[in-house]
Order: C-alpha cells, then sequence, then structure tokens
C-alpha cells in the first residue's frame, strides 16, 4: 500500500471558519492531515508577512477527527512558513488554502490570503490549491463543493503540478454545477467608493467599499466560467515577469 | 508648455522614510507632486487591504517643498485607493513607490509594500513604477540614485507603460552603476528559520528571520544583474494567470 500523502491545510478566514472545516473533511479522505491556521479572520491580507513582531502558533483541538492542529497569530503566508519550517517533519506533499467565504477570481487573488498561503507555499515547492466559494456567509453552504474539491485534489496528487505553478479554484454559488472550466484570469478591478465618516471626537475617517467591474468579455475567464455556473480552475504563477513586454523596454532609452 | 504630470507618491516604510523623501525631490523636479503613504513602517505588507478597520488619511507638511503631502493609517495599497478615491481631483499621470529601503528584486515583489503600492496603481490604470535601494538602513545613502530615478521616470512618461505593467526598479548598493538593465525576475525564495523565543510569560513565540536563496543561474536576472552593479529593471505583470500550462491542465481528467 502507498504511503499516505502529508497535506497542509490553512485558510484566511481563520481556524474555526466553516470552510476550512469543510476542507479538513475534505482532506482527511486523502492523506495525513496537519492544520496551521490563523487564529482570526486574515481576508484581504495580501502575501503579508510578520517581519517585526512575534508570532505565537500554538496545538489545538477544534472538532473531531484524526487531524492535527495549530492556530496563529500571524497571517496566512506565515502560518505557511511556520508549518514548513517549524511544526512539520517533513515537507508535505500538497497545501492547500480554504475553502474562502468569498471570492478569489479574477484581480482578487492579489487581495487574497488564501491565494497567498497557496503561492507561499508553492514558492516552497510544494504543490498548492486555493479553493473558494462565492458566498460570503458565515453559513454558506459548503457541501456540494465537497466531492469536486476530492476530484481536484487527487487530479492535482496524480498529474502533480509544474514548478512555479498552483491552482485557483473558484465554486459559483449554486447547489449544482455545469462542470470544471480551466481559465485565465478576467481582467478586472475594483472601483472603490469610501464611506466618509466621523468618529466619535470628529476625526474623520474611511471605510473602503468599492465595486467590482468586469472589463473582459472573454468566455474563457474565471469570471465567465462563474457566471455560467463552472467551477473555475485558473492556474497561478508568481514569476511575474511581464516576458512578452522585456523586448520592447529594451528597445527605450533608459 | 505642456501641463505638468501629476504625480502620485507613496511607499512602504512610512512618509517620515529618507528613502520617499529622495523621491519626493526628484519627482519635485518633473511634476505636480502629492504624497499620499503610510504613517508608519508597513514593510512585507504584500497586496493587504483594510476591509474591517477604519482608515484615517490627513493632510501633513514633514519638509519643505512644493509638494501636498498626506499621511494614513492604511497599507500601501489602501494609500493608492484613498488618493485615487478621496485625495485627488483627477487621475494621476504616474504613481512612484519608494525609495524602499531594501531589496524588492526576485521573489520579494510579492511581499513587497513598495511594489503593491505599484501594481494597485497599475490595476487601476495608472502607469506606476516601484524603486528599491539593497540596502535596509534608515540612512542609506539614497544620493547616487536621483539621476537614475529621473531618467527613468522620464522615458516612462514618454514612452508608455502598456496597460497590466508596471516596472519594478532595484538599485545595487553602490556609489557608481554599470548601467541600467532590463530582466527577468530571479527564481529564488526564503529559506525559513524561525527564532524560537519565549516571553516573559513563558508563553513560546517565533521570530521569522530567512535566508536568500537565489536558484537561478541565469544571466538575464535582476539578481545577476544587482550583483553585477546594475541598475535591474523588470516589469511586472498581475495577470498571474500561468497561461502556458493552460493547455496541458486541459488535458486532465479534473
Amino acid at each position: 500500500m502507498k504511503k499516505k500523502p502529508l497535506i497542509l491545510v490553512t485558510n484566511d478566514d481563520g481556524i474555526t471558519a466553516p470552510g476550512i472545516r469543510t476542507l479538513i473533511s475534505v482532506m482527511n479522505e486523502i492523506g495525513d492531515v496537519v492544520v496551521v491556521a490563523p487564529e482570526g479572520p486574515q481576508s484581504g491580507m495580501g502575501h503579508a508577512v510578520t517581519i517585526d513582531d512575534a508570532l505565537y502558533c500554538d496545538a489545538i483541538k477544534i472538532d473531531d477527527g484524526p487531524q492535527k492542529e495549530y492556530n496563529s497569530s500571524g497571517t496566512p503566508a506565515d502560518c505557511v512558513k511556520l508549518a514548513v519550517s517549524e511544526i512539520l517533519d517533513r515537507k508535505p506533499d500538497l497545501c492547500v488554502s480554504g475553502i474562502n467565504h468569498g471570492s478569489n477570481s479574477s484581480i482578487n487573488v492579489i487581495y487574497s490570503g488564501t491565494m497567498s498561503a497557496a503561492v507561499e507555499a508553492g514558492v516552497e515547492g510544494i504543490p498548492a490549491i486555493g479553493f473558494s466559494l462565492l458566498d460570503y456567509s458565515w453559513n454558506a453552504n459548503f457541501k456540494p463543493l465537497k466531492k469536486y474539491i476530492k476530484q481536484i485534489t487527487l487530479s492535482v496528487i496524480e498529474n502533480k503540478l509544474p514548478e512555479g505553478v498552483v491552482l485557483n479554484v473558484n465554486f459559483p454559488k449554486c447547489e449544482t454545477f455545469n462542470g470544471i472550466k480551466v481559465c485565465r484570469q478576467a481582467r478586472a478591478n475594483w472601483v472603490e467608493e469610501f464611506d466618509k465618516r466621523k468618529n466619535p471626537r470628529g476625526r474623520e475617517y474611511y471605510w473602503l467599499t468599492g465595486k467590482f467591474v468586469n472589463k473582459d468579455e472573454g468566455e474563457d475567464t474565471d469570471e465567465w466560467a462563474l457566471a455560467n455556473n463552472y467551477i473555475s480552475v485558473v492556474p497561478v504563477q508568481f514569476d511575474l515577469t511581464a516576458h512578452s513586454f522585456i523586448k520592447k523596454l529594451n528597445s527605450w532609452d533608459l
């Protein structure tokens, strides 16, 4: 019998979030699971790391199951670093992050703590997948996702991801899906609408709100897939070089 | 006479850092300067945005010069969003971020608050450049950089960056440079070495340290350029799709 894969599970909504509990239950069917996740919500943390502060990371038991669990005061990226360097005896065979309560499609990938954890694992040479559901509510229905998460995870273990690539998987908010689509990241951005307020002492402050604007009409994008009830799978890289612009840039008189 | 460009200046070391003061002095020679920068250090913040907290942003005067200045309680990416949405009358013609005290070459680009500000501007359709010096000290010598920063900035204004691309400019720590090199991001990563300690109450905590490991022997990388006293210029994109892997991924039985 083959050895069970060692799977690191993390997220950005905090270790008690229903999304990560669902993900843990699926991963328990596949391998030996170690959870290292933030003690509280870390949404929108991007690829933040803690360089000027102490990091706590303690063993904890949230609910039943064979998994080992640790919660940390750090960011999602910190959790992966701590897991690899301090908690695990060996490099994990896989890192999964999520299930995020809310979308990480399109440009959201760069703000996402969930995806940053997956990217951090990728940077360290660990195959990684981020899972997200387009439903921000705490009590979102994660159940219909389970068989697809298992299927995609087994596929990654079997087929192996190339170096420098992780997967960004988003689920539309619906009961049944039209299938899985491999996509590219849609060209989109947030148009900010700050809510300007005054605090009780009269000082002005802002609260970030915004509107997501999809400028991309392509039918090969994650936004298109999700709008059409498909599960979107975007291969994500962390070589940010705009290779196609290098030749032109060399023609500039810099 | 042509209208002077409107230039937004930000950073991640905080509004009083010598790096941003140098950058402001150069930009004052080129255009109308508005500074919106974090009130304190935000290094390693990656592309974090503040979604669950109040954001302050107040007019301030740090030192002489024609620039308008605002300091914010937010992250570098927040500063760009606040500037564009609340502070500026019109979309800026350029956003420059830095000069960072320390390297943002290679994989550091994904952890960098400086580069995230530039990327955030790029997402919003504003030409943007991040500048960094490979010297972490507060009293680093930024003087030799000034003429190159001016030259690169004028070149960006004249030649225009394509949509979806910003520049990541790093300076080696030396008095004279061998020139400017257009590069790709080197394949490298940090190998963590957490320092495990006990707090005064006996609870264990960790402090993140690490060793930068360059796995890339290419002479077309930013790491090579910097090691050879060249100024590195990497065009950076925020479409993270690993386009080259899409065909292969479609052949998987997902």
